[in-house]
């Protein structure tokens, strides 16, 4: 019985026997199907179209997700800490939804969280390489934190600036009805994003946006210079090949193709 | 007297005793709720709704800030030198719109200038933490000003030539009216917003404006190179580590790693 | 008669000789002319105007690439292997689709796979130096690959969240008519295209747009830090020179302007 | 004679006389002024206000670049190289159109070879400091030509593919009239301008769009990755200092602090 539980627990948990990565792959496919039949059922059509199958769907996926959950904390050693974990509580929240939609009536809420169902894509993170890319990658982003928030400090400072003069300068007609709607618009310019919803129509307005435009084009190449010099450290420090010491004289040999030390002549690890 | 002179001081403009982080904190809440007012404010059925509420917080900010300044001025050692700084000068700005309101028609321009006391939120840059990471960006773009301002020099020319170029391809009525005009529109297109309030109409125009956003497209990327460049040279000095000297022989070690000077043995701080 | 195989080959698949360059940059030609007049055919005033000569033109260029076709066949060494590689796919999927349009009516399909003729612009990377430098970007975002894919994970699974709540968020009279459609939207905004036939109209769905770009704005420094490093690397390595090695005692002399060997005196290569 | 001569030449040519720098600035300025009178000329409201001011100041400017051309001819000492040189080209494309007007019809075509005038705002490459930034980057532009026309060459099969996917799938009645307009939209979606004057209407077009905004979006980061390794090495070698050399025994030193060679004493440099 034990000995069941382990084998689970590594084919669940585990991702270094064939089966465990074979659960894991079926599970992502799982998981992205599930997502696939929400994204689906919000096309009128298609609801209209098949409402059963819809609701056969959701029932399989939610049964599913639900017995992989009751899995999970049977066989994991300290079952309170897998649904106390970051990954327990988006499993949870998985399949919640469809299990409060019978008491309640369907809201749009429910489709929301239900969306969180997506989060659990992550755990392809899981799957050996990625992981170790996305390592360096969110070490990139931890180290470059604090520069990112001056960053966003100023450019938050800036589009509050801009708006609130925008807003004086544009009359309310122009479609600058307020500072937060002025707020929005030097976002959507300063992005670049530029839809033309809400676009200067005076000349004093224009002159303005074009150098917020100006502006907003060149200080994009703030982040990217933090992250690319620290994406550059992280990268390095992970390629960074162990160091070579002579375990009869403790001599740190710099050249990694060395095979023996140069100073005693024993065999190099 | 002198003393509590010397403690208000600290308290007021240092971040090194748990009052004065505690004094800096109070004041960017107040700040940031002073700055939501006036962007509330301009919320038409805001303030259509509770006219007495926003009267009475802007009179309640500006009586804050006003005896916020005189304490400053009171507990500065030189009151002249920090009536003059950049700070200073804000903190001014940023009481007295209000006052002048008191005496003259409420203008949209006193807006404009209450506007500015968001600038005082540049007060947490005194913050510790903050205040490094910002420095290693303002030392990055200073050194990098002069690339720039090259940069933005032919960026200029280029709209220039753009607008003229395209006032005279498209006609008046397809919104290219004046050569101002169409500089807006060549600033809206090489930064790559795309507002689309005016976007090229005949064949040829369309085929300029193709070659104008390819280049707008790849000259991005060099304020990026450069201000990437300039980063890591910052970065990397600010990482740089004190250089060992020897307290005895006055030998400078390279190695950081070591304990004692390798010249004469003494032991490195 | 092996002879001229031999030297047809070297003029039709080699670029050492003055012939052999000749000959690709006159299929260049060829293959560019061919691809104007698939594009210039499409506009009607130009396909009304001269309806024999678009037909004379693409049978023309049908039948010069089909001459060559055959001839690439013909003197191959081994003719099964050109058939199955990429070019040769690529060459016989330029010619076909004339040839099926005399059996077929022609349909808009076959004009599309006439567009693959562009493909073959591919074979310019032949040519000496532009092969160098795209081997170097090639290698460079082979080596990037895994991180890249992390990030449009992230990004996918970001627009997927947004575009639910969105749907949620705006009605469906906003534009926002289904979960798709608003994917299409999140899309648009999350890479600053903006073209504004969907746009919020709600304060809470302007807000969400607001943060959605501001996201978008800084996450494109993640694939531009990622291949900066890179790319970085790659030019690196194509630029290390070689290393020069003593004929006669074998020293390893790092330094590349060395005349003489430092520890025999011969002369180094 | 003779002096006044070479005297003029170094005021007119040079900038390493307080006389040289002085004429330059002022140049400078008539240049920008010249070239806001021929901007400032396209707005009607202006023009229909002030006729005679627009046609005094365009003569006047003439004559001054006119009397300045010449001044350059007269006192350089070989014309005709300054007459074949750029910015003697240049020169003379400034001051021809408005001496062209007075026989022809004033054209539209003579105001876009007045646009010319602008390209001399140039010469303040001359100026010390811009001189010296701008060759950096001209040098890391150069470097990384061949791999920016590989990049292009990329782009450009991308959009000439997009664009003819793109209209056959939408019909002609959603703005796809033709290939070329197609390759505009593709261009436009690519560079993430996103004007939103031609956006797809089909939901398949729409899946295409999404795949080829990404796909914009994402090899922004190619030309940048490929800039920001130029320009580090522009700037490195930019920066690189002087290697010291012993005068007497030609040792070379690598320690820039040296005063003094380590090898025999003598005085460095």
């Amino acid at each position: 019985m034990q000995k069941l539980k382990q084998t689970l627990y590594r084919i669940i948990f585990g991702t270094d026997t064939p089966a465990g990565r074979g659960f894991d792959v079926i599970l992502l496919w799982a998981i992205l199907l599930s997502v696939l039949t929400v994204v689906l059922e919000s096309v009128k059509s298609f609801r209209v179209a098949y409402p059963g199958t819809f609701q056969f769907l959701e029932w399989f996926f939610t049964i599913l997700f639900t017995v992989e959950y009751f899995l999970r904390i049977l066989t994991h050693p300290r079952p309170w800490k897998y649904i106390t974990s970051f990954f327990g509580i988006i499993d949870l929240m998985s399949i919640l939804p469809t299990y409060i939609g019978l008491f309640f009536l369907r809201s749009h809420f429910l489709l929301t969280v239900r969306a969180f169902r997506l989060l659990r894509i992550f755990r392809i993170l899981k799957l050996g390489r990625y992981m170790h890319e996305s390592q360096v990658l969110i070490s990139a982003l931890k180290k470059s934190m604090y520069k990112i928030v001056v960053f966003f400090g100023v450019v938050l400072t800036l589009v509050l600036f801009l708006g609130t003069l925008m807003y004086l300068v544009e009359s309310e007609q122009n479609g600058f009805t307020s500072i937060p709607q002025s707020i929005y618009w030097a976002i959507v310019t300063i992005t670049t994003v530029g839809y033309g919803d809400i676009a200067p129509v005076t000349v004093l307005g224009k002159f303005i946006s074009s150098v917020a435009m100006l502006i907003g084009y060149s200080i994009i190449a703030v982040p990217t210079g933090i992250l690319t010099v620290e994406i550059s450290d992280a990268v390095k420090s992970s390629k960074q090949e162990r160091q070579l010491v002579c375990p009869s004289c403790s001599y740190h040999e710099p050249d990694q193709e060395a095979r023996f030390c140069k100073k005693c002549g024993s065999e190099l690890e």
